[in-house]
């Protein structure tokens, strides 16, 4: 399943075919076979379409032809709308006739059983032996709307053929796929081209993504996704989505534990902890939306193609209290309320004597019945240099024609005078009046928290030229025969190796060579009686902790011997273990563990009990570079604790980072490590002690395979 | 500002006069002064209304009088629609006619400033004499829609006066009174009573909350805050909605800091702390609403008067990915997804072979081409008595007439035929028939996540019947003269005498004293030398902690002498403190506080530095009874450390909450505690220890006045 850049390019014949095959084609532009026949007429595909269909001379005006193989001409896509039973038979006619890429409505396949898996197998195994390409099956389609294809039988282009735009759309669902696009529709949020996936049994979402990344008509990708089987493919996509500047916008369904359990029911694929598909999107930029209005909303605004140059936002409101309420909408997307610099506040007082100057700006009713004076608020506003968006609330003015229009138009010219500002409008206007407000620049939505999201993801949307940094993986590092636990001296010697050393600890064969011992570990000691035949020593006696200096050692050790003797008579006694004391800095987690979709990752989380409890934790694909590591320590609730809180010191938040950094690349090296845990490493002032560890390795056959895909 | 019965009874005259002047009428009905007039006209008032107005006769078809002495009638309410300098003659005028209600719509008062402030200080003055009420200054007025009431000058009724309903809406914003009245009308949501609040120079929000509660025609009362300055009389309006089985919708806006800021610069409100808010919105089931939509959806929902039985929700989609979307939102508000009996999965199955019968119930795009099977399928699903709640996905079918009508229609005969569980559609349709969805008691959202967050309002309102408990302040305590902080034996036995113990110390004169101190305290002890002249004990050797028995006690106590006669040779030495060590349990926080608005509150978190950056705190009006502090606790989200976290031993919670409930009853007995904060209160497995706390007391007069108006 490794990507190679021939496979991606194969998908052209799929978005941008000179020559279509309709196979199953009807007569009724109401049937799965006539749908896309019928919208390929109305858009003007240039490229030749053949409906085969045995019983038919002539098809929608078109010739129909009894099979493929009687059309007599090379075809580069075919639709195959056929039933179930027939539809491994026009694959293979497909394949004979050297098909590129065939999209198969039918449905019946995977998503019902072993059977029809079996069938969808077998429909896989013939393409791949030509080198067809499949879409579906048990898919809505595709379409390229600047190609004027339509491969598609979505209703949505029943009533119109909405004009093309810039958008890319990628959808595991049919049915989402043709929600959106119809909403774009309505919303006038053009889009280039539109894929749905159904089973993937060939093509899947990562590969689309990959392939739109390279379409010069997609500046915008947007994605719905159910759950991925290759987590590789959809992080080539979304790192060739970043490296060339289009943001993504992506609905993961099954975010919760419920959702997951239902997504399980409704498609084969698996669909993995939303943690890690988090981490992923947070790697690439991907900006996530979770309810169909904010993919709209943020999609309109990233379509658009205007950024803003900062996150200093203003607020023009023409009542105080919506002003407040954009406030707190501001600060809860973490974006920044801009300050009204003395001139401006001068110059909207001239304007509107009770007006509020400061940020928000409240001009009252007034403005909204006076749109010369809302005019000279946006060119002061706007010209100001002070906020980088401008966020205006009209409320129902709107649905006054008579105030709405002329409000609207000297909105929109104040953009066009001073572009170096995006302006946002919130606005309640009938439905479809409302694309008027969206020009020249202007933003243009209902409700004022709308806005604000979607500006939140126009100022975090990675810009062009903002590369991912893809790690390489490390070094591998050796590891023994065989599956299993490493043991303790292994697992020391791994992790000390990469940065992370273990407790100082000597052996000592009587309290003369114990005392030695701490002064060679230094700082306070633990002092253990060693026995194979105590299993608890501190019940009995066995134990001294805090120890410090040497004749506290000497005598603990003196003390010891006849207290262990006397509650243990039997037991033979090997001396002392002498162990450096760490009661200082603070306990963390570090884990490597191997998703199914997406391999090797990292997390760090703070130790102990209580943290756990709090799930604070920051996880990333392995390996990440050193600042990454430092960014996820430093995202935790509990980074302060690290940094230093409330007087307490600064702890070796580099020194965690730089372990961090050696372990991950390491693990990702290493395909046989299976999991690491350490826990807890506890940070100091200075460097790093790792008081216990698991480190579990496997055959690592398949885990070599996956990280070969990368 | 006690509120009395007869006070809020005097507010009849606001919503339900039955002769009206309005002072400042015009003839224009574009203004101030003549809108109310017309709307009046056009809704078909019943009661008498006479424009005052000195140049002219008649004004509107009515006969005008040049002053209000003129009209010869008696005046329930005035509306003054004057400038600014002629407002407090007017007031005057009204107060000698003997006016119930006067609602000032001039502005240019306390919001400009203190010459403003002077003015409306006046205003007040007079009516306060006359015992007449006033709405404003600086408001939009009020209506009250079954009484055809218009006393108001919002542009909302320019285009028709929307029939009656259920809602009654507080606002103390004008423009966003008239905004919501806007959306309302569109979505017909119908209003009763609606007023705005202006700078509420005498009746505020939290008197015509109550009023509200007390109109027959008012179900569900909705109210916008940017910020109060008479919490009791909220807390009793509150009080009183839920007595009467209204919910209550609230927008309080300045959630965030920047909110915060905001919202003083817009009014001369003071804005409290938000999680003050939220304590007391817990406290009386207020549904809070953080955007426009969410406030509207939530009151479209409630409004309908239907409750859901339970929370187990079903899902019917006609497209799989949309139903895993619906889960989510489902698991996002704590409501929980039903289980498709068996029994029903077959009757779906029988229906559509390719279903997924499990919830989420995906019936695929057939049913929606089949009106029939969508018939069956909500008959099935509705009387198979698994769901209290069932949301239908229709998507764009919505936007095809010829889909849309009968499968509408068959959903809405499915509700009528089974109430008992309630319909809510999602469904994208033109928006002038979104209102034809909501029939039956079927309810119509665009986006499934608003079906879910108006289905969560809905199952968390109080209903009818469910009286808040509010607890009467216990015994006061006794203090000390003047003001400052207690001293410690002072602060140790006010605490003791609430429950909470401090930790068992003594003194002791010598090695034996201290020996046999330890004995009577029990368990581990710590060991202290006293000295007058010693700052830093452990320094000078003068702490042992950590003393099991009287034989160590002792033997630290002589090797304690003269290790610290060493250290400190001029040091006058007073023998020995032994205290309990409490080294088990766990640490919280209790803080008692005096809210500039609401009152006195109780605090409790978890304490030590971690939980203090991760500000884990509960919050509520004190006092509280042992089952809210208990509550209280519970929310903590470090709660589970408290009741036995991975093995660790349950702690004594009850004790915990029985501390909680004293402390707050001794609080807010006594207006001259002024603080009070217990940190850390240590919980064991039996039992308190407090090991440190400050409590301040004031001169009290101020809250004395506080308390007395509760």
């Amino acid at each position: 399943m490794l990507i190679r850049p021939e496979r991606s390019a194969s998908l052209k014949a799929l978005f941008r075919p000179e020559s279509v095959a309709v196979i199953g084609a009807s007569s009724n532009i109401l049937r799965f076979g006539g749908r896309p026949i019928d919208y390929m007429k109305r858009a003007g595909f240039e490229g030749a379409i053949y409906p085969v269909n045995p019983t038919r001379d002539v098809i929608q005006g078109l010739r129909a032809y009894p099979t493929l193989s009687a059309i007599g001409d090379s075809i580069d896509c075919a639709l195959v709308s056929v039933p179930t039973d027939e539809t491994v038979a026009a694959i293979r006619d497909c394949a004979e006739a050297g098909v590129k890429a065939a999209i198969v409505f039918s449905a019946g396949f995977a998503e019902n059983g072993p059977a029809g898996r079996a069938l969808q197998d077998e429909m896989v195994a013939i393409a791949r032996t030509s080198g067809m390409r499949l879409l579906g099956p048990n898919c809505m389609g595709a379409f390229h709307a600047g190609h004027r294809f339509y491969g598609t039988f979505t209703v949505t282009f029943e009533d119109q053929i909405p004009p093309p735009g810039n958008v890319g759309l990628v959808s595991q669902s049919g049915g989402y796929g043709g929600y959106v696009m119809r909403h774009a529709a309505m919303r006038e949020i053009g889009v280039a081209a539109w894929a749905t996936t159904g089973n993937e049994a060939d093509i899947d979402a990562g590969e689309l993504m990959l392939h739109l990344a390279g379409d010069d008509d997609v500046e915008v990708i947007v994605t719905y996704l159910e759950g991925l089987r290759n987590g590789a493919a959809f992080v080539e996509g979304l790192a060739a989505a970043k490296a060339a500047g289009k943001p993504v916008v992506a609905m993961k369904v099954g975010r919760t534990e419920e959702g997951r359990v239902a997504a399980a029911s409704h498609t084969a694929s698996l669909t993995g902890e939303d943690a890690i598909y988090d981490a992923v999107f947070e790697e690439f930029g991907v900006i996530r939306a979770s309810t169909s209005r904010e993919l709209l909303d943020m999609t309109y605004a990233l379509s658009r193609g205007r950024r803003p140059r900062g996150d200093r936002v203003g607020v023009v409101s023409i009542s105080g209290g919506v002003g407040v309420q954009i406030c707190d909408y501001v600060a809860d997307a973490g974006l920044s309320l801009g300050v009204s610099p003395d001139a401006l506040r001068q110059e909207l007082t001239s304007l509107v004597p009770a007006a509020s100057t400061r940020n928000p700006i409240d001009m009252t009713g007034l403005v909204s019945m006076n749109h010369d004076l809302m005019e000279k608020t946006m060119d002061a506003t706007l010209a100001s240099g002070a906020f980088d968006a401008v966020v205006v609330f009209l409320g129902i003015c709107g649905m006054t024609p008579s105030m709405a229009e002329p409000l609207r138009d000297v909105i929109i010219r104040a953009q066009e005078r001073h572009p170096e500002a995006l302006v946002l409008l919130s606005v309640t206007a009938p439905e479809d009046e409302m694309p008027g407000y969206s020009r020249g620049g202007v933003l243009a939505f209902e409700d004022p928290a709308d806005a604000i999201a979607a500006l939140k993801a126009l100022w975090r949307a990675p810009t062009p030229g903002q590369r991912a940094a893809l790690m390489a993986p490390g070094p591998a590092v050796a590891l023994p025969e065989g599956a299993g636990r490493l043991d303790e001296a292994k697992a020391k010697a791994l992790l000390a190796g990469l940065g992370l050393r273990p407790p100082r600890e000597e052996r000592a064969a009587d309290a003369a060579g114990a005392a030695a011992a701490a002064e060679r570990i230094g700082g306070a000691v633990a002092l253990k009686i060693v026995s194979p035949d105590i299993a608890h020593k501190t019940e009995a006696g066995g134990v001294a902790l805090r120890l410090s200096g040497t004749d506290a050692v000497r005598a603990a050790a003196e003390a010891m011997l006849p207290r262990v003797a006397q509650a243990a008579p039997e037991a033979r006694l090997d001396g002392f273990l002498v162990s450096e004391m760490v009661t200082d800095g603070a306990e963390m987690l570090l884990g490597l563990t191997r998703d199914p979709i997406f391999g090797p990752m990292v997390t760090v989380g703070a130790g102990g009990t209580l943290v756990e409890l709090l799930k604070d934790t920051a996880v990333a694909r392995a390996p990440v570079t050193e600042a990454a590591a430092k960014a996820m320590i430093l995202s935790l609730r509990t980074a302060p604790l690290l940094t230093g809180w409330r007087g307490s010191p600064a702890l070796d938040v580099d020194a965690l980072a730089r372990a961090i950094a050696a372990l991950s690349s390491a693990f990702a090296a290493t395909p046989r490590l299976a999991t690491i845990e350490v826990n807890p490493v506890v940070v100091r002032a200075q460097g790093l002690v790792a008081l216990d560890a698991v480190i579990e390795t496997s055959l690592g056959a398949k885990e070599e395979e996956h990280h070969e895909r990368r």
